[in-house]
């Protein structure tokens, strides 16, 4: 039976709300001392709406702005954060001008996430991955408004997003084509923007801001802090896995292990031979401790989900390797990116707090709720894959025709965490995270079908080869150090595993232990990064402990 | 060591090919005659070449030009083109222009591509998916030019596509923003486009092409060719798999089937008190059979991969249910579609040519290599997905704290194909396939893994219930009807898996076979739509069999 209805009361009411800050606009431009009252004029009570919480990019002036409405006229809103990284991302909680969440990370603020879920302050739709909140965005979370941040408008209501593009073009573009209402703060307003990163016809409302958006160092790691441990786990990596597997695509995660194996590259790896070889397209976003390699010559490509405090300039001249723009600056893009770290690359390595004797993992600990980001989706097999590369086709272990590779997907850890605590345990605390919140799962960030491979200062587990459960947490067990998990592991048990290959120690990846030392690092300290780069790398204040 | 070299050798090459048509340009803009000698001077040998291929729109002016461009000049060029669908994609490699092909999809090119594979003629990279192929763009296959097709161009360079965005914007970026070289046909040059959907920056030469681009009707189809027993399997499909497990979002592949469910939303599914409980959110191509559930206030919304011939005033009068610019016209995207089919949605339901015994599905049959497209992204069970929904949820059989849920993949299947064969047979014809035309796995479009559900015209198999492949095999068998692999099935074993809910036969599900009439479509042809749509849809020529 054929309804009755208009089918534009979206647009409609779109319009309605614009004509009510219209006496607010000049064009498409507002005052920046406006802005409490623009948003109380475009948002209304129970509205989806998007803030920009890039990792690094904030959409920080429209964020205070928001926890400083009047609840009375602005309350339960829906908020779609990708990323909780401010404290006000959470005030308006507090506030009831929002009551409802969904997420995919909260980092800083996984601590009070978790305490504002427990009272019930805050009600959480569920935690995603970053490309499961994008998808959403297009089909049962369409927003009704989208805050985002731009360095530069222009007077066509153009954005200049340049190297901190990230999610800018798709969350707006969730709004922009659904009758949503996009407000961006800017930085600068411009005659003519250097490039134009987002269409001035998809923005509705463009704000000066009151100061530049907040932007945080993430991804820099400072050579100094690396460890012996953390070197000789590299080595084992880049023998027992990258060079093993002829790993030429890869993600690195977030830390010092992986910041270890970039540092080793150019010299550990030059010496095996390995140039050209192996890790030359990276997805990732631009670290410095990547930058001997580069310099090295090891790297062909890098695309880069967001971008990096301090690695601008630096970028803009190596516009061989990363991806830049006419106007000369990086551009990143978290969503094509993401895509690409699913499905384009042979390996995803990275690091957890806990693994359990399955092999499972998570960074989900008593108390914090911080939400995996993007990891889930790289530390994962897709299934859907269905082109072949060397590494991919290196973990079909069978000869069925209907048997396929598989994403290579490894943990690397060190038995005993920062804390002292073991990272192996019998029972992950996300499990108990879940009663404790009420999830209706396991705040588990990679399953343990989805890892091929764990590396622990004892050595590596291949837990592709494994073919039973048993064998799984056999394979574990070995390389689990003195945890309770670990010590279940016995010297005969240990000898079998090794002798089928299913448990390397560095004696028998060729890895001698009395060379893992700091020197065989390219870059001892920040210093030595910033001489790498030919000066061009400019490291943010708190990582200039030398000058 | 620290290697000497110039980090701009990429954008000086740019710049050196740019040079070379400098003379034949007015700004961005080429003469359409001038086409030939533009692609001859700005394309070298052995090029990553990207053709947009998209299922609908075509690049076709630029690919016929490519297709006449002299071998001496432009050869072996490495060809990425997501589908292949149209003849002068491969005249290319019969000429020696091209040697090498990256793809996903090849649907009426398929059993030309299997020749020039088996005859060497064409080397094959590797056969992706979508989101594989748009994810290596930003990795390890970033082209040197890229061929596109946008309905209008401004002076300025800014490109509409509108309606048929489909693929533009992401392969664009890939070369933009990496030193590529974007040529684009556009059918009209104009003063100031409607809408901006790339940024004239992202642009290096405009040729007006020599006539429109060309449409494919892909996702058409007359009610009038669906059947009762097509009738049945949808009553089944609804009842069974949509109603029990609370299915709000969902893509549909493209079939009768499908088609079929859709024409019993606002007459079946009206009756069993459904509407507004199932089927609100949409990833789908605008396929003309849901008109009559949009109509009846079923449908939400609908995020589209691409546009779909005749659909468009349709569409731009629904602009509460479709994604459509501030200049009325819809937008479509690819990638993001199929990031929201992989990882926003409930279900995907499609048809396939065969299904083995272990529940293995694949379109490949013997001497057609077709690609798979999307469907293994949206077909398979991302692992990487942390956010749970009450379907989703609902494939969730242990009690094992550290389960979680499931994508809901169902294959939908008449036992005997249109050509009388089986559909369910012991071994794929995609084995012998991958023998043949030596690729490193068979070319399975679903694993049986991924799959949650089967339905024929006997019945539902409930895969996701199975707990070993023994199991899952009878479930298959059970469904199978005569078909060799039904052949095995006993009534003792039917009735034991109907018992545990394993298996529903048509009675299990409250659904009557008599009632499985045509009469029962909410529109009978073509001409129907018509009226539902209140004039708006407007059929190409050859679906307007009544006028």
């Amino acid at each position: 039976m054929k309804v009755k209805r208009s089918w534009t009361q979206q647009r409609d009411a779109k319009n309605a709300r614009m004509e009510k800050v219209s006496s607010l606009l000049n064009g498409k431009f507002a005052k920046t001392e406006d802005a409490k009252e623009i948003l109380e004029r475009l948002i209304e009570p129970n509205d989806k709406v998007v803030i920009e919480g890039d990792n690094q990019k904030q959409a920080d002036f429209l964020s205070r702005t928001l926890a400083n409405v009047d609840p009375e006229r602005v309350h339960d809103l829906h908020m779609i954060i990708s990323s909780i990284s401010r404290p006000e991302h959470l005030d308006i909680f507090d506030k009831g001008i929002a009551s409802k969440i969904d997420f995919a990370y909260s980092g800083a603020q996984s601590t009070r996430v978790s305490q504002m879920i427990s009272s019930g302050r805050m009600k959480v739709g569920a935690i995603h991955t970053y490309l499961e909140l994008f998808g959403r965005l297009f089909i049962d979370l369409i927003p009704n408004v989208v805050l985002v941040a731009a360095e530069k408008a222009d007077r066509n209501g153009n954005l200049y997003t340049g190297f901190n593009t990230e999610e800018t073009p798709t969350i707006v573009e969730s709004a922009a084509f659904k009758n949503g209402i996009v407000i961006v703060q800017a930085n600068e307003i411009v005659d003519q923007v250097p490039r134009v990163d987002i269409p001035g016809d998809q923005i509705d409302v463009i704000i000066p801001a009151d100061k530049p958006y907040e932007l945080e160092p993430l991804f820099t790691r400072d050579p100094q802090n690396i460890t012996e441990i953390q070197i000789l786990m590299a080595m084992m990596a880049i023998r027992g896995i990258y060079e093993k597997h002829n790993v030429q695509s890869l993600n690195h995660g977030v830390g010092f292990n992986t910041s270890a194996i970039e540092l080793l590259l150019p010299t550990y790896g030059e010496k095996l031979g390995l140039k050209g070889k192996i890790c030359r397209n990276w997805e990732l976003n631009p670290t410095p401790t990547l930058i001997p390699a580069i310099e090295s010559g090891w790297v062909e490509s890098i695309h880069s989900f967001g971008g990096e405090v301090g690695m601008e300039k630096y970028i803009a001249a190596r516009p061989d390797i990363f991806f830049v723009g006419k106007d000369g600056s990086m551009r990143s893009n978290r969503a094509l990116g993401q895509v690409a770290g699913q499905y384009a690359i042979d390996m995803f390595i990275g690091s957890t707090l806990q693994i359990d004797k399955y092999g499972n993992s998570s960074t989900v600990t008593a108390g914090r709720v911080p939400g995996f980001g993007g990891a889930p989706n790289m530390g994962s097999n897709p299934t859907g894959r269905r082109h072949s590369t060397p590494a991919w086709q290196a973990m079909k272990t069978t000869d069925n025709p209907l048997d396929k590779g598989q994403k290579l997907v490894v943990q690397m850890v060190e038995t005993f965490g920062a804390n002292k605590q073991p990272v192996f345990v019998d029972k992950l605390d996300a499990v108990d995270v879940q009663k404790e919140i009420n999830m209706e799962n396991a705040p588990i960030m990679i399953y343990s079908e989805d890892t091929t491979h764990i590396v622990t200062e004892e050595g590596i587990a291949y837990l592709y080869k494994t073919d039973s459960m048993a064998e799984r947490q056999a394979a574990i067990e070995a390389i689990a150090g003195v945890t309770p998990v670990g010590l279940r592991s016995n010297a005969s048990q240990l000898q079998d595993l090794r002798n089928r290959g299913i448990v390397a120690l560095p004696e028998d990846l060729g890895v001698h232990r009395g060379e893992a030392k700091r020197s065989l690092l390219a870059a001892q300290n920040m210093s030595d990064l910033v001489k790498w780069s030919d000066g061009l790398y400019n490291p943010p204040a708190k990582f200039r402990s030398w000058s």
